[in-house]
C-alpha cells in the first residue's frame, strides 16, 4: 500500500514558498522517520521573474519550470502546495490542482475565504483532500483542532487576535503612547506592516481568516463582504488611556459566535477587561479564544506569522496528504457546507458600548446628551467627563453604556452628531 | 468501503465513561453529520457494583455486561474505550482490546506513561489506532497538535502546568494567603483535589503526563520513575509572598527539554517571572507551552478536566477512529519509540535557585553562608534579609542564585544544613 516516495509540487518561491521549500529538504530525514517514506519536492512553478531570485540556486535548477503545462505534467507529484497568496491566480491555480486528483496544502487565506465553497466541492468531488491551516494564525494549530480534536463540541464562540501586525500598532499606542499612524510607521520598519497596510489595518485579513473559522464551525458559506467590519485607524491614544483608566484594554477582535440559531460575524476593535486572557496578547502574538460546550473555553496562542512559523503549518499540512497518499485515503475532510446558519444582521447584534465624544463645554450639553440616550432607549452605566481644554473650551465626555442593540447606537450616534456642542463621536464596543 | 454504522464498546461507567456514553447518545446526530455515518454505543463492560448507578437507566439495560469474554465477543464493535483509570487491569483490558484487532481509545494518564513501549507495539503489530488525546490535559487539544500538527519542529522545550488540583493549591496560596492545608482541604471541599490527594501534590500526576509527552515529542521510553519529582508540600505562603517582592510567582511545572541530544525531564515548583505567558494560568486551568524549531512558541490553555471536557477529547478521539474504521484506515499513528535520547542526570540540570534560610539571628551567619556558596561555586544574585522574630531571634534569609549545576546546589544545601545558626533550607528552582 506504502508508495517509496511522495512527490511534492509547489506554486510559487516568495518568502512562505520559499520556507516551505527550504523545510522540506532540510528536514528530509526527520519526515522519513515520521512518516515512513521519503518526501520530495519534486517541481516548482515560478513567474519568469522569480527565477533570478537567490534561492534559485539553492535547488537543481530542473525543478523550476515557468509554464503551468509542464508543472501539473510532473510525473508522480502527488502533491500540490499553493504559496502565492491572493485571490487569483491562486483560484485558478488551486482549482487545477485538485481537479487534476492530487492533495492540495494552501496557506492562502484570501482565495480560501473568498471560494471556499467552490474549492471544497472540488476536493469532494475528486476526492483528495484539501488543507490550509497555515491560512490561520501562522503556525498555531487552529483549523486541524476546530475540525478534529473539539469535533464532538457545538462551537459557541470563537473570539481572536488573528493579525499581528494590528495587534503590534496597538500595543505600541497602549504601551508607548504614540498615535496610531507613528506606530504604522515603526510597523512598517520592522516589516510588520507592508507598504500598503490597508488589508490589515482596515480589518480585511481578519475578516479572511474569521470566514474561514466561521464556514468551519457552522458549516455555512459566509462571503468576506458580508462580514461586519471595522479597523483600527481611528483610536487614539487617549482611548487606551480612557480605558485602562476604567479597566480595559483595546484589541481588534474577529467573532464568531453563535446566537440563537444564527451566527454573528464581527471584526472591530473591543474593550476587554484586563483580565481578559486576551487581553495579554500582546506585540505580533495571536490567539484564538475558543468556547465548545463540551470544553469550555480552550485558548491556541503563539507568534503565529512570519515565513519559518507559517512553513511549520503547511508541512505539516504536506505530512498529513503525504500520509493520506500512502494509505491510499482520498479525502478525510470533515469540512462540509451543508448547514445553512443565518447571519445576525450587524444593527441586531447587543453588546456594551464606549462613546467618547468631544464636546463645546457650554451649559446644558450634558442634558441633551441625557436626553439622546434615553430616546434611543440606550441604558447609560457610567459618565466620565475628561481633558477640558481651557483653550478651545472643549472637553472630552466618555460614557460607557449597558448592552444596547447595535440600531439604537447608531440612531444615538447620528443624534448626536446633530447637536451644535458635539465635534466628535467615537464608538467602541466593549466585551466579548 | 463506508459502513453504515460504527460500533463502539466502552470499558467502564464511571464519571468520564458516564460522560462519553452520554454524549455519543445526545449527540449521534452531530457525529453522524460529520462523519457521514453512523456511531452506535454497543457494549459496556461495567463491574458488578456499577450496575446500581443511576446512569445504568438512562441506556438500555442489554448494552451493560459484566463479563469480559461476552464484552470482547460483541459483534460489529469497531472500537474500544477504557474509561477506568488507573494500572491494572486498564492494561490488560487495552492489551486486549489492541490485541483484539479494534482501534482503542483511553483516557488513562497512568497507563499509558507506564506501558507506552508495550501498548504501541501491540497497536503496530495488530495495525490498529491507540488514541489517547484525554490523558494529558483533559479536554485542551495537545498530543494531536504534538503528533500532528507540529510534527515538521524540532521541539525544543514543553513547559506544563498540567495539573489543575495543585495549579488551584498554589493560586490559593497565592491571592487567598492561605497555607497549603487549608487550600488543600479548600480543594477537597470543592472536588478539585481526591480524598487521597498524593498523586497530584506529589507530582505523581504531572510526571505520568510529562513522560506521555517527552515520549511522543523524543520517541524515546521514559518510565515515570526516572523523571525527577518534586511535589507543592513544602511550599508556604511566605515563598509566595518573597516571590512576589522579587517579580515572580510560584507554579508547579513539567519540563521537558531538548539539551545537546539529551532530554531534561522533571517535575517541580518553579519561581516564574510575572510576565510569563505560564504566570497567569490560575485556578484549575492547565496550559502548555511548546517550544519548536519552525513554529516558536506555542501556547495551549484551558480548563482541561472536568468530565465533561474529558469526554471532548475522548468523544473526538472515537471520531478519528472511527473515520478510520470506515476508510479502511488501520494505524495512522506516527508515534513510535524509536529514537534513544538519553534523559539527562537530575544532578547535572542547571538552572537558577532560590534559597530559603531560616537562621538564628547572630552575628557571622551570613558570612559562613556565604563561604557555603563560594566553596561549592554557586554565584549568588542577591540577597534579602526578610521578617526577623524578635522573640525566636530568627530571621528569614533569601538567596538568589546565578545559574547553578543541581550538584552543587544539593552540596550547598547539605552544607547549609550542618551550619548550627541554620534552622531550615528550602529552595525552588527558579525560571523555565
Amino acid at each position: 500500500m506504502e508508495k517509496k516516495t511522495i512527490g511534492v509540487g509547489l506554486i510559487g518561491i516568495g518568502v512562505i514558498g520559499g520556507a516551505v521549500a527550504r523545510g522540506l529538504k532540510d528536514r528530509a530525514a526527520r519526515l522519513e522517520a515520521q512518516l515512513g517514506f521519503q518526501v520530495e519536492l519534486k517541481r516548482v512553478k515560478v513567474a519568469p521573474q522569480d527565477m533570478t531570485r537567490p534561492i534559485i540556486a539553492e535547488f537543481p535548477e530542473n525543478i523550476f519550470t515557468t509554464d503551468d503545462d509542464d508543472f501539473f505534467n510532473t510525473p508522480d507529484m502527488d502533491i500540490i502546495v499553493e504559496a502565492m497568496g491572493g485571490e487569483y491566480p491562486a483560484f485558478d491555480y488551486l482549482s487545477r490542482a485538485l481537479s487534476s486528483g492530487r492533495h492540495v496544502v494552501s496557506s492562502n487565506k484570501e482565495v480560501i475565504a473568498k471560494h471556499a465553497a467552490e474549492l471544497l466541492a472540488l476536493a469532494h468531488k475528486h476526492n483528495v483532500g484539501l488543507h490550509f491551516e497555515a491560512s490561520v494564525g501562522g503556525g498555531i494549530p487552529l483549523l486541524e483542532p476546530l475540525q478534529y480534536d473539539l469535533a464532538a463540541n457545538n462551537i459557541l464562540g470563537i473570539y481572536a487576535i488573528i493579525n499581528g501586525t494590528t495587534n503590534y500598532i496597538l500595543s505600541q499606542m497602549d504601551s508607548a503612547g504614540i498615535e496610531f499612524s507613528e506606530a504604522l510607521r515603526q510597523a512598517q520598519e520592522l516589516g510588520y506592516a507592508e507598504r500598503n497596510p490597508v488589508n490589515d489595518i482596515e480589518g480585511y485579513d481578519s475578516v479572511y481568516k474569521l470566514a474561514i473559522m466561521a464556514m468551519m464551525v457552522f458549516r455555512t458559506e459566509y462571503k468576506p463582504e458580508v462580514i461586519y467590519r471595522e479597523g483600527i485607524t481611528q483610536l487614539e491614544v487617549k482611548d487606551f488611556k480612557y480605558a485602562k483608566e476604567l479597566g480595559f484594554v483595546i484589541k481588534l477582535l474577529a467573532i464568531a459566535k453563535a446566537d440563537n440559531g444564527a451566527v454573528e460575524l464581527r471584526v472591530h476593535p473591543v474593550l476587554l477587561p484586563h483580565d481578559n486572557s486576551l487581553s495579554r496578547i500582546d506585540g505580533v502574538y495571536n490567539a484564538a479564544l475558543i468556547n465548545g460546550d463540551l470544553v469550555g473555553d480552550v485558548i491556541f496562542s503563539g507568534e503565529g506569522a512570519g515565513p519559518s512559523a507559517t512553513s511549520s503549518a503547511v508541512i505539516a499540512d504536506i505530512m498529513a496528504a503525504a500520509q493520506d497518499t500512502a494509505l491510499g485515503v482520498g479525502n478525510r475532510m470533515r469540512w462540509r457546507l451543508d448547514d445553512n446558519r443565518p447571519l445576525l444582521p450587524a444593527t441586531d447584534v447587543v453588546t456594551q458600548y464606549y462613546f467618547r465624544l468631544n464636546v463645546t463645554d457650554q451649559p446644558g450639553v450634558l442634558a441633551d446628551i441625557a436626553a439622546i440616550f434615553k430616546d434611543t432607549a440606550i441604558s447609560i452605566a457610567s459618565v466620565l467627563q475628561k481633558e477640558v481644554d481651557e483653550d478651545a473650551l472643549t472637553a472630552e465626555v466618555v460614557i460607557m453604556s449597558h448592552p444596547a442593540r447595535e440600531s439604537a447606537v447608531r440612531r444615538a450616534v447620528e443624534a448626536l452628531q446633530l447637536l451644535e456642542a458635539i465635534n466628535a463621536v467615537n464608538i467602541i464596543r466593549v466585551g466579548i
